[in-house]
């Protein structure tokens, strides 16, 4: 079975997010100062072949842990769909 | 009221996504060859105030294409939840 898997990889809460204050301060100059507590990380789409949905959330898990992520510093969290 | 968004913002499909490719190919290195079409994008999450839902979706949407998401060559989705 084919299956899509949709990951978001965030800078933990208690880790600086330098990009995303900088886009905060940005954020006033464009009339925008109702925007606060901007925080940027990375949105991750990947197809898989896997027989079952519980194996391709195994896969998904290992790729993020192993590739994706850095567990220092970020936290994931993903959802996988059946095509 | 307050809002909480999150965005995602990913490279249109008809661009060339060589981060995305590169991840592909380390995931074989990786054991997991069963993974293709890996693209890598932004996951954005904020806080605004608002009157109401409408006009927190339209700021934010006039964050992102202002600011957080180059039109040309990327696209954005958001979903704003009240808190």
């Amino acid at each position: 079975m084919k299956f899509i898997a949709e990951i978001d990889v965030m800078p933990k809460k208690e880790i600086l997010d330098p990009q995303g204050k900088a886009v905060t301060g940005s954020m006033k100059s464009l009339g925008l100062g109702t925007i606060s507590q901007v925080r940027i990380g990375k949105h991750i789409t990947l197809e898989l072949e896997a027989a079952n949905e519980a194996e391709a959330r195994e896969q998904v898990d290992l790729a993020c842990s192993k590739l994706l992520a850095n567990l220092i510093m970020e936290s994931y969290e993903f959802e996988v769909k059946a095509v």
